[in-house]
């Protein structure tokens, strides 16, 4: 079964993961694309505002992308996103989190210029294990109509 | 030499890149972040809103990163980023495109609540060869003033 725009009431939607994160990953991620030195290196790390390794912001949404796709888009009748409302990293991911993430619709509305489609915003907060929360994403999905709804 | 607060004023900063984006890293970052089929699968991408495989917006983005990493943060007294104030996926990352990314200056401003540091607001928009903007984002980084600057 398939998820349409239908099936993205306004309201809570869930809670999925944990995911875990580990030291090795982050490193990875932050080599590839984020060098910086609170990223990779945890001598420097030890001296940042961040007062120890942290992953890079960048790697924290590509994680709760995955969470997303694992949690429910990859079940949906997702077109693709036309960018990100709201993006807030509000404390730094360490090595060994686990990863939980609610999900809220925020808003949900069919498109005018494609009215075989809706748009859907979600609202996703990451948190870890204690229950800080870590990134709020706010972020609109197109998302196919129930076939034949085109009203 | 480090770039501190004081090396970026209002203003176009620079142009950077071109940085080649191979088929082989795009199915990569898909498979392990974002495997929606758009990402992943030639024959479902060449069906879908994109019309062909495109990269995962998060992978543009962490791209984009490096870009900014070695075109000047590298070399920042970078304490890091609160997050995103816009982020717009403008036309699909496609295998084989050559990005450049122009960065601006949007905002430069004294912390209230650090006073040794200042809140830099970066614009960067990524470009293709064909000079189709991909991607517009605009980032406050957290950068050190010079020694001494207090005022």
């Amino acid at each position: 079964m398939t998820l349409t725009f239908e099936d993205f009431p306004v309201g809570r939607f869930g809670t999925f993961g944990p995911r875990h994160v580990t030291r090795e990953e982050i490193l990875e991620f932050a080599a590839e694309f984020d060098p910086q030195p609170m990223h990779l290196d945890e001598e420097a790390a030890r001296k940042s505002m961040l007062n120890g390794l942290s992953g890079s912001g960048w790697h924290l949404c590509s994680l709760m992308m995955r969470m997303m796709f694992d949690g429910f888009i990859g079940e949906a009748a997702s077109l693709g996103s036309p960018g990100v409302n709201e993006l807030k990293w509000l404390a730094p991911l360490r090595p060994g989190d686990d990863l939980t993430l609610e999900v809220d619709v925020a808003e949900a509305r069919i498109s005018k210029s494609r009215p075989d489609t809706g748009i859907v915003t979600f609202r996703g907060v990451a948190c870890n294990a204690k229950g800080e929360v870590l990134c709020e994403m706010v972020s609109p999905i197109i998302i196919s109509r129930r076939a034949g709804a085109q009203g």
